[in-house]
């Protein structure tokens, strides 16, 4: 796509590209070296995967790579593997024992049309097939590529980034003994739990691009401030929007008695944190001039969206 | 060690040498490029993975890379990953929604000694970890190699392989109608569910060696025969022995109504059955000569052990 292009028309084009990948490992049918593929876990995997999403996520590793002139087929593949990942984490995210929802994006969570242990079962495969998509031959010629993109993927998503927030959030809940967050433990719990595999979808850009280090460090600030300034906008979102809007449950995060930034500063001064945060994400892309322009609007679509 | 050793001994030496590398690896202090550990979720994972077991997956590999003639310390990192794996699928296995077990080795299972979710976000983290220490560098010199490696661990482990096996177990219980598997279906499922992983461990040796394609097809012949004796040995002690030797509660497999090649075949005939899978295995190693000793030995371990 030319730079020209609306953002929003960018962003979509991205998502359907990807969704082409997504469609072909999620087919029915075997591929060569399965044994067979159970139809109801595809089912489910597909349902968890093939309902829509911004797919934010391979969005930003895309224009990442793209930014540092990196515009290969498998970054596609790369991508779809980080919507496989996050996928795979509302899944279980929405389980009666974890969160207990039942509607995710305007349909039922897999437990709730499928069933619970089915919903177990395909996020765990959805993990499995995210790690083999980041691994493949496909996704860059160079094999040590593709492993620095399987250890990062992994410690993004695992015990000391997502999962490992999951976990703090969890106990922030109150749920093993009373609990009490400051704003810094807030701060790192959605470091944690979303930040860091915002921050390795830019990253990887940059690893598929085989950056220098100067860029990397750049990428990794601008990543960061992204990842933190798409949390408080989800929390300002769960604070104000309406359930429609979502497409899931509204106010619950405020029912069960999360912690989030916005009650811990306020309505107001969480949105002048959300600002902040974008101006330090775009101030990190300085050094890459006009080139970082999609970018700089992903940072500012991040923070101002609607749902 | 020495190939004099005896066998046992050789597999306790090298369960305590993967233990070492699982054992630094499931610290909890933080490493390196992760924000923190919460110790709730490392403790989970600690007891899920340091809690005894023959690690078996991790022999297999070490003693196939060895008869290839590879045997730097990698490959104790790599056999690392599959007990990782191997744990993880476990955790998940017995949730209430799955087997609901409440003993494992012995021990309380992880959702019967933390809780449900918990027990869920650790099986989370332990897959994301098991793929980090494959494509580590410390695994491998060679970027492709470790790659290759984490590819055939997600195809082992995922939809078309063990995860996908777990699926087709539940469904033979009758929890998504009737259900009446035959001869065949049930050592497809079987192939799945803990064949697949099993061969892979003896094929990882051979990707580690960077070993021919002769010897591939060889090692893949001796793993799918031995992941087939091991699961009719599963059966048969789960029909045979207490529940004091197997650390879990035996006899339940039928209770539920899951089919077993002991059921379709009889006892007797299942011993025959698995006899002549052993000796299928032990001939696909014909052409390594003496060098493959200790694997014959592990087949026919495998197959009459005792728990």
């Amino acid at each position: 796509m030319a730079p020209q292009i609306p953002f929003e028309a960018r962003l979509a084009g991205a998502a359907r590209s990807v969704e082409r990948v997504l469609e072909r490992f999620l087919a029915e049918d075997a591929r060569p070296g399965e044994i067979a593929r159970p139809p109801r876990l595809v089912a489910a995997m597909r349902h968890a995967v093939l309902s829509g999403g911004k797919r934010l996520r391979p969005f930003l590793l895309v224009e990442s790579a793209r930014m540092l002139g990196h515009e290969e087929p498998g970054v596609l593949q790369a991508g779809a593997a980080l919507e496989l990942l996050h996928c795979y984490s509302l899944v279980h995210d929405d389980l009666p024992a974890m969160d207990d929802d039942d509607l995710r994006r305007g349909k039922p969570t897999v437990h709730r049309g499928f069933d619970e242990a089915t919903a177990i079962l395909a996020g765990d495969a959805l993990q499995a097939l995210a790690f083999e998509l980041m691994a493949d031959a496909a996704t860059h010629q160079d094999g040590a590529v593709r492993s620095e993109l399987v250890v990062g993927l992994a410690r993004a998503s695992g015990l000391g980034g997502m999962v490992g927030g999951q976990m703090l959030d969890l106990a922030a809940e109150g749920r093993y003994g009373a609990s009490a967050l400051g704003e810094n433990d807030i701060r790192r719990l959605q470091a944690m739990k979303t930040g860091a595999l915002l921050a390795f979808s830019v990253e990887a850009g940059a690893i598929l691009a085989q950056a220098n280090a100067a860029a990397r460090i750049r990428l990794e600030d601008f990543g960061r401030a992204l990842g933190a300034a798409f949390q408080i906008a989800d929390d300002l979102l769960d604070r104000e929007a309406s359930t429609a809007a979502m497409g899931k449950s509204t106010g619950k995060d405020r029912e069960k008695g999360k912690a989030t930034l916005v009650d811990v500063l306020g309505l107001e001064e969480a949105r002048r944190e959300r600002d902040r945060l974008v101006s330090e994400a775009c101030a990190a892309l300085d050094g890459f001039g006009r080139a970082a322009d999609v970018l700089r609007v992903a940072a500012r679509f991040v923070a101002v969206r609607k749902s």
